[in-house]
């Protein structure tokens, strides 16, 4: 169960009010409003779901990225740099992130918004921590509604941040429509972390700190990818990810990830892709939160749950057959 | 729903009946049991479940393994040829197939048995067509459950053969030891069709047809691959995947994919991952299976179901958020 650091009263603000702090760009109220979605109170979650359909119009105006790679790569340092030349063009952004493991205390992935000084202080961004631990699907959903908040408030380019080692990548790639992961040079030992199957999900490859004795095994490394990624299954939508170079601390290569995104986006569009994906991604969305609420009342019965914890050591011994155990779980959950 | 293409009458055979087949190694026994798993009535399911509860201990000795590739790759012609090399080492294989999208009368992937006869006749084997059209969960369980039962009745190599077109892949993956992606030589457009994330699955690639004029463009396609293999993320039990040509015409390389395979067990059970990963597929399943169900129940409630038609709508088109048509569907479901 995930405990909201400040917890809301209802009636705090209303329906009105969140609307005109939209209005009025305000950012304190967005904050206050993706507090009201992470909440788990029912009654939090009864008005998020009212402000989530009050701003429905709003929404879906941004160009949503994910960005993903290991810790180490550079990840904060390339949002910084790269958030702050979309600043720079008088664009509005927003900086997300999930990271379904972070514990409160431990600290989430973008840790205190101290990592990104410049982009923290800067009146054009808005950087919001991962929501402290629960299930991915409860995070990811939580994500997904921040999404809409931003796009209500007008944030244009969306960015959601996740380490490239969990299943979280599958839930942000679902709901983005450019998919950016950042790798380090060296052939091998560097891949360590990475999960099997992200750099197919890569609509780019950026190598990252591409600078001083790192710039030629970085352009090796990016030569390599751009072999590799040619023996992968094409696209659906026809893209080849491009794969590239770049140095936040050289502030080299920054532009050109801006401009892959946007050739991107004119692709997708002319193709008529770009809406599709966004519709498929919102049926996805509508089965996978089905799904998670189904689960949700099973494991929240606890004589269900109680079983289920000695039915899944037995199956692990092949004691039980795991089709067997589910029955008896069902029938359980449906006679209790 | 899913017609068995023979109803079979509970009492027509009886606990002990199957035990005694299982014992003589009585193939049609055999083919009873499955059709029994693959019954949708519940009167079958009650007493296929108490099949599978009755032969637990006899199953799990089994090599289980997963072949995948896009129609035109030869699997077929592969699969009679090493399935042919196995039974010659005196080892009982059986060949099952997962394809969710066929249906009946259209014919599943391995069609009638006249396309592998050779092993389709040879008294060592046991082919088994895939089940008819159904959810993939359904098809996939029943797949499950299907190997246990030949393991039971005493084969010792299982392969499950897939379209590597679609999801089943992923299922596929998810109850073998060892997965096999067959590929065609020439780089690029013969890729189209292999879904993405399915390379990274394969514990060996094997490029058919590497024969005649085909022989030196399989040889390049084999060592491109490599190449493209190392830059993948490693596996978490440290095996790089194999990458080989073959071709089933000239009987070349056949006894390879299978000295590959006996390199991969050994070197998973020294490392302890064989039955590591085993006790995981089964944990998998148990969660898959409760989801599953779960999500059947609510599937057949057919004011739930008129209602999801009508709110997937509304929320491709992006008029109601999918968070907000789960939670009214989930409330519609809890009150009727």
């Amino acid at each position: 169960m995930i405990k909201p650091k400040k917890i809301l009263k209802k009636k705090e603000f209303n329906l009105e009010e969140y609307a005109q702090g939209m209005t009025d760009g305000d950012i304190g109220m967005l904050g206050k409003a993706i507090t009201l979605v992470e909440s788990t109170k029912p009654i939090h979650q009864e008005f998020a779901q009212e402000l989530l359909e009050h701003i429905t119009a709003k929404t879906g105006k941004s160009i949503r990225i994910g960005i993903t790679g290991v810790p180490g790569v550079g990840k904060s340092t390339f949002i910084e740099r790269f958030g702050k030349y979309i600043t720079s063009l008088g664009k509005k952004v927003a900086v997300l992130a999930i990271d379904p493991s972070s514990e409160e205390g431990r600290g989430s992935i973008l840790g205190d918004k101290t990592r990104m000084e410049n982009l923290s202080t800067d009146p054009l961004a808005f950087i919001r921590p991962s929501p402290t631990s629960g299930s991915l699907g409860g995070v990811a959903r939580k994500t997904r509604e921040s999404i809409l908040l931003c796009e209500a408030w007008g944030y244009e380019v969306i960015m959601i941040e996740t380490v490239g080692v969990g299943q979280s990548e599958t839930a942000v790639h679902s709901m983005v429509d450019f998919f950016l992961l950042l790798m380090l040079s060296g052939a091998g030992d560097e891949l360590q972390g990475i999960k099997r199957g992200i750099m197919e999900m890569a609509d780019a490859i950026a190598i990252t700190k591409a600078d001083g004795e790192n710039l030629n095994p970085s352009k090796i490394a990016a030569s390599n990818y751009k072999r590799a990624i040619h023996l992968f299954p094409p696209k659906s939508n026809d893209w080849i990810p491009r794969v590239m170079h770049c140095s936040a601390q050289d502030n080299q290569g920054i532009t050109e990830v801006w401009e892959i995104i946007t050739t991107y986006i004119n692709h997708c569009t002319l193709k008529g892709t770009f809406q599709e994906k966004r519709n498929d991604q919102a049926q996805f969305w509508l089965y996978e939160s089905i799904q998670e609420q189904l689960g949700r009342y099973f494991h929240e019965n606890e004589k269900v749950n109680k079983e289920l914890t000695r039915l899944e050591k037995q199956v692990r011994l092949g004691k039980i057959s795991p089709f067997v155990a589910a029955n008896q779980l069902i029938s359980l959950f449906h006679n209790s």
